[in-house]
């Protein structure tokens, strides 16, 4: 173990005022719930979890019994900082309750769950990877429960082991399917109930009570210390243009909060970009006056955030890819329909390199690898042509950069790090309750941590009807950049100053001394976005 | 500013006891001292600074006289971090011993010099950028002023700037390039004396009295963080082999040191590559091997570390790339003669775009772009082929990295902020003793802080001689990994078990809290090679 590692250890995450004495917790209807869309198309598939109410946690009179639990716990999907302190804060909650309880960690993902793969944890198991990061206790993987055959195995294995609760640790498909899971149970006559913990550093799972997932935070931060270097190095040798590409799929919350962090001087956000319907003409363009206008202030250099998903939102590249994919590509963005008069042809912007990628690289399910299509080579490429055409004569000296794997098993963050083994809790909190198809989260994460409020939200509120693959399907909501939100709004009104002025911000690396004062520590978007306190 | 600049803005760093009260330091001469090889040659060029003696600090008897003194620094190269602290220490120590001193930063690198383009610095102008990365203060750039024109035209500056020493902050060819200035102004009669601090993140500076230069620790623990963090997530996820590839030019120091931090799977070192005349086709069959064993093991995933300067060390990259610069590159791995036997085509293992990389991107010298070329691709590539050909049926998901930009502008570590701040007062007392062509340094940074030495050394006793566009010519030598060494018998003796089992280690972020224990912060590879203590 390094220095780091194991003073980690060390840290002992806080609990808000309602989680001080878990028995003494307990949940009432707050409010009744509703799908963000297509309510009714919902209600047919999820007769007995849509509709659910909203359910907030608040103190019993009397303390309520501490009945022995069996829990099993899964990671599903990418890493995220702060996954292992769910299990912490899970098992924590179990054992405080009553020792008898048992928890356990499904083996790599899902495909544990099918297989009936898992081990018991005990403390000994557990203690060197509080507040660590990675998924590496027990593994995940990407595995969908949702054919009949994967749905009647998991029932068994839940049956056979005598779960009381399955929670499950992911994103909004692995949500998703832990509703279907649910329904499925109770279809079934299980009684195991499924608890959701809202994961992913892309941060697009978000609802009214849920106002980021966990990992976002640190994945941000790491991203941030590596993009703040950069610039810091830009304004020292004054002749790279630094292109940086950002993990974060379809949403660019990833790219908006690291620009909020470190005020590069280009920013491209895939929701502006399919608002204002621009085509890469037009991107690039733009592009090309910002450098021709620093190049003119003696500044060849700047750096430019590109979020993975851009090629998404950009319509000509839509149309091109909904055709490669033969329009069965299952993301959000794609399905929305491609603006009139857009050309046919494979834009000329794009490299010979970026059309191979485009071509070959699919996984296993057919569909384009987002990640491994190199679309800042895409922007810089163009850029070059087009400067070349403008009779740019200034200096040119691009280096791209792509930061993701590195920002998924970080060493979370305090925020990331109290954030989850707070979901931990909550997730013990909402078993013992005997409810399924719910989520657990914060509202008020901006609130000072000991007036952290605990929710349970039913899976199907976050829920809209897709196509997927040619079917409509009900799934957990992607939540996309919301233009007129604060945050976004904020950006807008000082990046224009950022484009030749430099206003760059170095974050450096994440610190961990101290007792953290978490209104200062959650995301900008968090808090800019946060609705106004009510007293 | 963020919090975390602001906080380093309160270090101060420490000073050894000889440093304590700079007006009872003065130097004594401790050695004769000579060239690494070739000294006759050298002696003809320098015939007034080769074969100085190395001079050693001491407390003197009686307080030394503070004449005011005309300073001025350079920034000449690649940033480092900790360039900055040289400054505030160089200024400090100059307004300490008399406040009438000036010190003048000349801009945008030695280009200034010959411009004679730069400002006044004062403490309000510094006081932003104490224990901050990057070289923005004063900027820094590549150009060498060795032609007479050149050196001429920096005499007339310092001539009229009045300059009692101007201080070049610089890796090996900016030293070189000091110690021509050095002798050139002795030639025409000037008195300004010419000192030069040893920066350079690749670590390729080292001699007798210089275990390491500065920039090397933070870089390292700056890649070394994200390395960690991609080993997590490579453990966590089971089913990405992840390529990195480091920055640090020919040699492998880099590598090594972030290899000896993280325990990745596979580490390539270029000088062993070299050394054992390692073909293309071998180093990709081990490779092979490797994956092959640990798919045998259940593991999909992997970490690889390849040094950006390998492709030099590959015995038919090297004939190709010589041929292809016409045997005019510079470097000095592409030097050394290709064994025999090396086939003359173009290696089949070269993948189309490398091939391109190679022929189109070269600097406005005509020489190859190292850091453009991807050999983590080449690598890779090449690797998928041989695993096809051998009937390989396991799963092969490869990712690319490159780290490089991100370490040269990272807030300095606690070592190199103290280690930087000390070389800029070692620079002052130099200028102070009127010694001219001595680089400062301190031989023994792995004893406790308190008693580090102060050692001046001429920079000729660091020089050899190379052939550089077909002429010989002193410069100061690249120091390459040694392979006898006990940070490289290190990792040999450990590497076997790294490969196939897992000993990731995990450094995360660097923390700059409490007050650090010098001796443990050193880079892994001055500890290791650190000569057996004298007491």
């Amino acid at each position: 173990m390094t220095p780091l590692q194991e003073k980690r250890l060390l840290f002992v995450p806080k609990l808000p005022n309602i989680l001080r004495d878990l028995d003494q917790v307990g949940f009432a209807p707050a409010e009744r719930s509703e799908p963000f869309g297509d309510q009714e198309e919902i209600q047919k598939q999820f007769r007995s979890t849509c509709g659910l109410p909203v359910m907030r946690a608040h103190l019993l009179a009397k303390r309520s019994k501490a009945h022995p639990l069996n829990i099993g716990v899964v990671f599903s999907g990418g890493q995220a900082p702060g996954g292992h302190n769910v299990i912490t804060g899970l098992f924590d909650a179990m054992k405080k309750a009553n020792q008898s309880s048992a928890l356990f960690g499904f083996l790599n993902g899902p495909s544990g769950i099918i297989a009936g793969k898992c081990k018991q944890l005990s403390e000994d198991e557990l203690k060197n990877y509080r507040n660590q990061g990675g998924f590496d206790l027990i593994g995940s993987d990407r595995t969908k429960i949702e054919t009949d055959e994967q749905l009647s195995k998991a029932f068994e294995t839940l049956k056979r082991m005598k779960l009381d609760a399955l929670v499950i640790v992911g994103g909004d498909d692995s949500n998703t399917n832990g509703a279907v899971l649910a329904e499925y149970l109770i279809k079934r006559g299980s009684s195991t109930c499924i608890i959701g913990v809202p994961k992913t550093i892309d941060g697009d799972l978000q609802g009214r009570y849920l106002p980021i997932s966990f990992g976002f935070d640190t994945a941000c931060k790491a991203y941030s210390e590596m993009i703040g270097n950069i610039a810091r190095d830009a304004l020292s040798a004054r002749k790279y243009i630094h292109f940086v590409k950002l993990m974060g799929r379809s949403a660019s919350h990833i790219t908006l909060e690291c620009a909020l962090k470190t005020q590069p001087n280009y920013t491209l956000i895939g929701e502006e970009v399919e608002a204002k319907g621009q085509r890469l003409e037009e991107i690039v363009e733009d592009l090309c006056l910002m450098i021709e206008e620093r190049s003119k202030r003696g500044k060849n250099y700047g750096v430019v955030l590109v979020p993975e998903g851009l090629i998404e939102f950009i319509p000509e590249m839509k149309r091109l890819m909904n055709e490669l994919s033969g329009h069965k590509e299952s993301s959000d963005a794609l399905q929305r329909e491609v603006p009139k008069g857009v050309p046919k042809e494979v834009p000329k912007e794009v490299p010979k390199e970026v059309q191979e990628q485009l071509l070959l690289d699919r996984d296993p399910h057919g569909n384009i690898q987002l990640s491994q299509i190199e679309t800042e080579k895409l922007l810089s490429s163009a850029l070059k042509k087009r400067l070349e055409k403008r009779g740019f004569k200034g200096k040119l000296n691009i280096v791209h950069h792509f930061f993701g794997y590195e920002g998924r098993s970080a060493f979370p963050s305090n925020f990331d790090a109290t954030y989850c083994y707070n979901l931990g809790q909550i997730a013990f909190l909402i078993a013992r309750e005997g409810l399924t198809g719910y989520m657990g989260s914060i509202p008020n994460l901006t609130s000072p941590l000991e007036e952290w409020q605990v929710y349970a939200v039913p899976i199907t509120s976050l829920m809209h009807v897709e196509t997927r693959k040619g079917k409509r399907k009900p799934v957990v909501r992607k939540s996309l950049v919301d233009l007129d939100s604060v945050a976004f709004k904020t950006f807008e009104s000082k990046r224009a100053s950022w484009k030749t002025e430099d206003h760059y911000k170095f974050p450096g690396p994440m610190q961990f001394e101290g007792d953290p004062s978490y209104t200062d520590e959650v995301p900008q978007l968090v808090k800019l976005n946060a609705p106004p306190r009510e007293d």
